[in-house]
């Protein structure tokens, strides 16, 4: 017997396919399912909507970060909640390391201008969480620059991983500092004015996780005395960005609207993790990216 | 008897380091020198300083491109000319992928717009020319992408390689064009209107040559008519692109002030290219990099 699998608030195609494909059943009424793919951005109507549909027993968020959620307290409902963690490791990695390369005034040129670059080649990056699966992806890409990527995570499982209280001895080493990690109480501000005064003045900083986890304040004010030599943030708080903030038209800045992985991006690899979970609840084996609503992510 | 060097028009340290680091002697005045390091941009100079120094047998360029040198006609005078063809192959390769990565509109937001980018994963890239040494680096830098590089050159040597006829046969196949030949008679405006309207409307333009080698029109009636969706361009035809020219200041073209490899970043290198060619020829070898005024490069 299938598993009965809705997805809401919108169908999408490629999601029903991928259900089918994990061996489960498409269930045009949520009412009726077991597992609900919810594609959504509002916790309150995803609140209303499983409030009555007491069938399903498993939801399948479709971003990576989970804090919209895990901060309303939707997460914690005895459901199995499930998130996008991993999946887009690829597309965020390599946001990262565009973000990383692209930041010199060239980018923002618009007449023709003194000659500076950075180069990744023999830089140490210091890569703040990610949950590993965007570290080794990003770790993977910067392995032909001969780039060394020092990781710092909340629970450190290999050599080059160290635990959250050392980056600030990590700091005053790294060529580049990209954040990656969930945005948790424990993380938010995390990259503050003493982390970037801790930062070499040629050291550039590339945001691809939430917005809060850099206070905006603080590096703005890092940019403006010169503290660090540049940013890119495809993140920021407030988000979207307003007109006229002064992180805007800077030449030391890059900001990219949230888009290190695209909706068109994401879909795929969305629709493999879906099917994947589907086959794995059919099999009754632990779903993958599983959310744990005390760590936040 | 160490081989007496001189450097000129103006002497760096890193430059003498490397004559005595080859076993050579660093020699101030070129009058007396067997071999020169020209680090110069003028060809009248140049050859008004080799008319009076007949004893100059091998002068080294700094550059790995040497349209400006042969046009002028200097590098047919009997010497052995070097250039640094090759020894950048690292910063250039990376600021192709970097241009490459960076086109999309994002890069020159001044406000939160509608998220859309490009991807290097599974991508196909045409490379045109590049001697060897940057098409196997770029190819070495964009492997964890999964991404497949076909080169066209004059000389084909490996199977992935296919002469310069077969370029519009490749082009509507390609997701990104990266242009890294030298600038001759055959390649000024290799990439013309005919080229531009063969690539899919998906693909990117990338230069990181020289300008003349793309006809900048056709380019602006490219961008203009969305034959193409964008162009990154660290060199242009005419250059420094005045202020003001329709490439500047548009989303769908990012242009560097040929700052793929600065100063900064090429001198270790054209150091090193100076150490192996001063103890090549201590040893009476062949040198790395000679200069062949029929081929232009």
């Amino acid at each position: 017997m299938p598993v009965p699998v809705a997805v809401a608030p919108t169908v999408h195609e490629m999601l029903v396919r991928a259900i089918e494909d994990g061996g489960g059943r498409f269930e045009p009424d949520p009412a009726r399912a077991r597992g609900l793919q919810w594609v959504g951005k509002d916790p309150v109507e995803l609140r209303r909507l499983l409030e009555s549909c007491p069938g399903i027993e498993w939801v399948q968020l479709s971003g990576a970060g989970v804090d919209r959620w895990t901060a309303d307290g939707v997460v914690a409902d005895g459901r199995i909640w499930t998130s996008a963690k991993g999946a887009y490791s690829e597309p965020v990695a390599e946001h990262a390391l565009t973000l990383l390369r692209s930041l010199p005034q060239r980018v923002r040129a618009t007449s023709w201008g003194s000659p500076t670059a950075v180069t990744l080649y023999d830089a140490h990056v210091v890569l703040v969480g990610g949950s590993g699966g965007i570290g080794r992806e990003f770790a993977r890409l910067v392995e032909p620059f001969r780039a060394r990527v020092t990781t710092v995570r909340r629970s450190p499982e290999h050599e080059h991983e160290h635990p959250t209280d050392r980056l600030h001895r990590l700091l005053p080493d790294a060529d580049a500092v990209v954040v990656a990690c969930a945005l948790t109480p424990r993380t938010r501000h995390l990259i503050d004015e003493a982390a970037l005064r801790a930062m070499p003045r040629h050291a550039v900083l590339v945001n691809v996780a939430r917005g809060p986890v850099v206070d905006t304040t603080a590096l703005v004010r890092a940019l403006d005395s010169r503290w660090i030599a540049g940013a890119g943030l495809d993140v920021t708080d407030p988000e979207p960005l307003p007109d006229g903030h002064p992180l805007w038209g800077r030449s030391d800045c890059l900001v990219t609207p949230h888009t290190a992985d695209t909706p068109d991006m994401i879909r795929p690899l969305l629709a493999e993790r879906l099917r994947d979970n589907v086959a794995r609840m059919l099999r009754g084996e632990r779903l993958t990216g599983v959310i744990d609503p005390e760590a936040g992510y």
